[in-house]
Formats: structure tokens, sequence, C-alpha cells
């Protein structure tokens, strides 16, 4: 099998510009793309536990001949997206007395991400913060954005700050050890990007689902790209998440009320927004021609080809109003009515606001109980 | 006595633009100036435990008409400009379900300011936030221009965000209670933007500086609207500190060494401060026509008369080695040499890197022991 050249995204987001490099092999290549964007000499890996070995040391070494490279483990899973995590970061950064010009790595999933995008965010009021997701789900979402941030007893991603990286580097090859159900869980952000976004994605999709579960090297890359592309697109039109970027949440006010439920780690985020892109589809039947019950049957059956549920697991007891003050005390709802992202057409999303009663049926359908 | 009408300052920093208004008795009319820039009806109130009789107390029953009202108490010092209160405060925020609209407020001094302002940059990526300092330092220096954050034991400040206010409120009458050792220390700011900017400024001192210290209110709000406008004007030209701003340092690498190592809260601020411009005054001697010893002298004199030290007070042993290191391992310095903003005229300094043994003489002067 050949190996796809490396492809680059433009994130054109004036002087917080970024590319994201997409391919096989960029770890041990490291140093030609972040040597271009290094301030100082100081590098400080944050690296998941499980990301380490052999990730983690392949590009250290990499780094090692553009300066001092230090290096933090950051224990897996979502409970590291903690205010004493964030705060044994800082603890270190200080310490090891890293200056302005400092860049500080990410490496892992959206969590270590997200928690290590803050801590450079915040840490002498901003650093250089450079990207290297090692999942899928990473590689597709939360790697590309700005968004950073941690969670608290209250909820998720209550605190953190939109910080553009300088650079991510998405190394398809450290995709191979991935779980099968993480590769899937990805899927249903990438099958979301051809709703909102791009009719040719998903039909794309409908015709490579089983290539991509496979990781092949050249639909994966694909997919990354156009997913990177997209969200790249809509997050230049709309840093801050003041209107177009809402769009991104197709499934998600369903799908995080799903989560919240159940209790987090229940269903990975991605089977939580599958069967949240469905209770949504459906809420944009009925009103036009080109959101029809065909179009809908269609992502039905794409999330099912995906190895994606369409349905609550049985056993899961998530009652309608537990799923409701969930979705309404959602971060982006707060104080401004429930809210949902709905298709009007195969590439094309709204917001609008809906009623209870009218959401109640499709999410009994869906498995909830009354 | 006539109470001198309202002044306000414009900041204008594009779509950050935010003015601050100056004089006695805005608290009891905030709603005034509260209202046009709040996005929703939630107000958090931030109040430093002193400041909340009676000032956190008559602003909270002034913007009650806005909306709902919460209250949090943040104990006095510099300690509370640690990690443990951020927590508490994001805890009460998102405990309390405030939305993305919401206003957090600060009433106090550069402590809450500092801390409050970190918070409200990153509770839900960033909310508005509005500062009512209520001590003369605060007005003069911290509550213009973004930079909050807090410290850790390895340095102050160490980790914050640029958070722009969206309104600053300066309540001149709430200074009638600072003690007098309180006044006379924010003096060195305001002694400071005259050297570094504003020879007129600095000439109106030598005529006011005891109707200063008498707390005149034509007086003083003639320096804080001064101190203000300045401050305002540099930070516009160059908001992230990447280079012009860096003036406002000036007194402020030799002061901050004589903090850290005589222990914060040894002397005040203002008083390190007054020092440290005498030791930097002192660096610019030589360079030119512009800055000689008459120059120098009036600086001297000018701190003497406004109550501040121009020695470091007996008894107080601070090191040579003791103060370059801790002037070396200042965030500003780390990795760049030790840096000084040195005098060239009255209202026109420079950024220098200076030798250590250049500079040991002038500490030896100032009381340092060898």
């Amino acid at each position: 099998m050949t190996r796809p050249a490396i492809q680059t995204v433009d994130v054109p987001l004036g002087e917080r510009a970024y590319q994201i490099h997409i391919g096989g092999g960029l770890l041990a290549r490291a140093a030609e793309w972040v040597a271009p964007v290094l301030r100082g000499r100081e590098i400080f890996l944050a690296v998941d536990a499980n990301a380490m070995e052999p990730h983690g040391r392949t590009l250290a070494e990499a780094l090692r001949p553009l300066g001092r490279v230090e290096i933090a483990i950051i224990p897996p899973g979502e409970e590291s997206k903690c205010v004493a995590q964030l705060d044994a970061l800082w603890d270190r950064l200080s310490g090891a007395r890293f200056g302005r010009n400092a860049a500080v790595v990410a490496v892992g999933g959206g969590v270590t991400g997200d928690l290590v995008g803050f801590a450079a965010a915040s840490y002498l009021r901003g650093v250089d913060f450079i990207q290297v997701p090692t999942t899928l789900l990473a590689m597709v979402d939360s790697s590309v954005g700005g968004k950073t941030g941690i969670n608290n007893r209250h909820g998720k991603n209550l605190l953190g700050a939109f910080w553009q990286p300088r650079l991510v580097l998405a190394d398809t090859d450290t995709l191979a050890t991935l779980p099968m159900g993480e590769r899937i869980a990805a899927l249903a952000e990438i099958i979301k990007y051809g709703v909102i976004y791009d009719a040719e994605l998903f039909r794309w999709l409908e015709a490579n689902i089983a290539a991509l579960r496979d990781l092949q090297p050249a639909a994966i890359a694909h997919a990354v790209r156009r997913s990177c592309a997209i969200k790249a697109d809509v997050v230049t039109q709309d840093e801050r998440e003041s209107g177009l970027r809402q769009i991104l949440n197709f499934g998600h006010t369903v799908g995080h009320a799903i989560e919240n439920v159940a209790g987090y780690g229940t269903l990975r985020h991605g089977e939580a927004i599958a069967v949240g892109m469905i209770v949504e589809s459906a809420l944009g039947l009925g009103h036009g021609p080109a959101w029809t019950t065909a179009e809908h049957q269609r992502l039905v059956a794409l999330i099912a080809a995906a190895g994606l549920p369409t349905m609550l697991p049985a056993g899961l007891d998530l009652t309608l109003p537990q799923l409701f003050a969930a979705a309404s005390s959602d971060k982006k709802n707060r104080g401004t009515g429930t809210k949902y992202i709905v298709p009007r057409a195969l590439g094309t999303v709204e917001a609008v606001t809906i009623a209870d009663d009218v959401v109640a049926p499709l999410l009994l359908a869906a498995g909830a109980k009354p």
C-alpha cells in the first residue's frame, strides 16, 4: 500500500493563522514543522500516559535538537480535565522556569489537548501551543478550533479559554493502535461534518465507511483533511462561538444530555452524539422539501453502517425529565431556552429553539423512558 | 469644597474598547454606566471583604434593578491571588449557573481585580468583566490594561489572562477611608507615569504632591485621569506586552526584586517601586543631555516629598546576589538577560539590558548589602 502524501489545511485566522499537517510518519519528522514556529528553545511536552510509548518518546527525540525538552505525563481519562491537573501543569511549567517564548505541546486525545491547551493559554498569560492529536476523534474535532478547558463538579468545559494552536500535527500512523470502539466513535463527528456543511463528504462517507473503519490510510487522510478543513472554515468565520460556530453542535444538545444523565464514560462521546444526531435530524423533518424522510433514513443508515448505535442501549434507563433538565442546563443553553441544530438539507443546518413536548416522542423512540 | 465633575477616559481597543469613569459618588449611580454594557440580567459581584461595607453594599443595591445580583466575598490580602480562591469563584459561578451573558464585577484593590478578572476571563471561556477599584493604586494601575492573574509558589502573576474590562468605575469617594500608607504607596505609580510618558504630569506632581497626599478631590481626580489616560494610551499601542508596554515597568525590575527577596508584604509595592525608580533613574545617567543629575535629583526630591522611601529601610538586609537572582528570574526577564527601563528625558524612557556589575554600586547606594 503506498503511503499518501502529507496534506496541509490552512486555518486563516489573521495573526493567529496556523496550519494542520496530516499524514503518516509526521512525529519522527516533527522538527521540520515545529522549528519554523518556535520562538525560543524551550519545549514542554505534556503527554497522555497511554501515548507516551512510542509516540511521546518519538516526538521528544525528534524535537530535542531544537532545544530543552521537558516531559509531563497526564493520567488518561476525562477525570484529568480538572483543576488539580491544571495546577500541576502550572507548577511544572513555572517550577522549570519556562519563559514567554516556550512552546507547550499536547500529545494525546481530546482530554490532553483541552487540559494542556488551557495551561498554555494561562501560563504567563499565554504561551505558544502545539497540538499533536493521537486519536481520530481529536484529529477531526478537538485539536482544531481553539477551544480549551477543564470540567468541575457543575459541568463539562465550564472553565477554559479560546486559545488557538500555532500548529497541529496529525500523524495518522498513531491511529494503528487505536481500539476499534474509539475509531468507530470518532466516525460520528466526521458524519456530522457531512450533514452540517458538505453533502459531498456525506456521499463519500456512504461509499467509504468500511475503508475508514479499517483505517485505510488514504481514506483516513481524506476524512481527517475534510473534517479539519470544514471545522477550520467554520471557526474562521466565528472564532468565539457567537453565531455560525454553533452548527458544530449538531447532535450535541441531545448527545450531551445523554452523556450527562448516563454519567460520562457510560457511552463514548461519539455514541451519544450518534443517537443525538438521529433525534435532531428527525426534528428537522417536515420543514421543507430538502430534508425529508429519505435524507433522514440515509443518515440513520450511515450511522448504522459506521457501527454506531442508532438508539440508546437497552438497560440504560434515562428519563425524559432527566434529559430535558440536562439539555436546558447545557453551557450553550444557559438562559436561552433549549436550542437544537437541525438539518434543512444535506450540508445545511439551522439553530432552532424547540419545546420539550415536540422533542419528547423522538427521545422515547430513541429508547428514553417517560 | 465643590465636587469635580465626573471625568471619562476612553480606551480605544477596537472591539474591546471601553471607558473609565472617574469621580465622586459613582457607586450609588452605577446602573447608569453598567446598564448599557450589560448583555443579560445576571451580575456577579466579587468584593474584597474590607470593601463590602459600605462600597459593596452600595453597589449591589444600585445594580439590583438590572437583574439578579450574587455576591462573593474575597478574603483580603495577596494570599487570595491563589488557585484555591480562583477555584472557589469558578465553583460559585457555575454552581449558581451563571450564563455567557453574565457580568462579573470586581470591587476592591489590585488583588481582587486580578483574581476576579482571571475568573471572568476563564469562566465559560470568558464572560464580561467590570472593574470597580476602591484603592488609589488599583485606580491608577491594575484596573486598566487587561492584565489578570494569580500567583503560585514559584512567583507572582505567573498564571492568568489578558482580559479587558468592559467598564471601569473609579469612585474617588471610596478613597476617604484608605490608610495614609496606602495612599502614599500609590503615588509611586503616578510619579512613574510622569517619568515615562508625561513631563507635564511630572511638573504638576511637583506642585501638587501635598494636595494628593491630602486626597483633595480635584487633585485626586486629575491624577487618576492622567494616569489612566497614559496607561490606556500605552496599552492601546501594545495590548499583549510585546514591546512598548514594557515602559510601564520603570522601577519594577529592581522593585520586584526587592519585594521578592524581602518577602512580599514586607514593604508596600509602591515603596519598593520608589527605591527601584531611583536605582533605574541613575542607570539612565551619562547617556545624553536630557537625563542629567538635575532631573535625577528632581525625581528623588519628588519621591521624598510624596513620603516615599528613597532607600531600603535600615535593618532590611538584602544582598546583591539575592537581588540579581530575583531580577533575572522575573517573569519578564526569563531567558532574555536583565532588562531595565531607564529615563532618557523627562517623559521618555528606553529598555536596556545592563550587566550586574554596573547596577551593583547603585543597589549598594540604595542600601543593599554586598
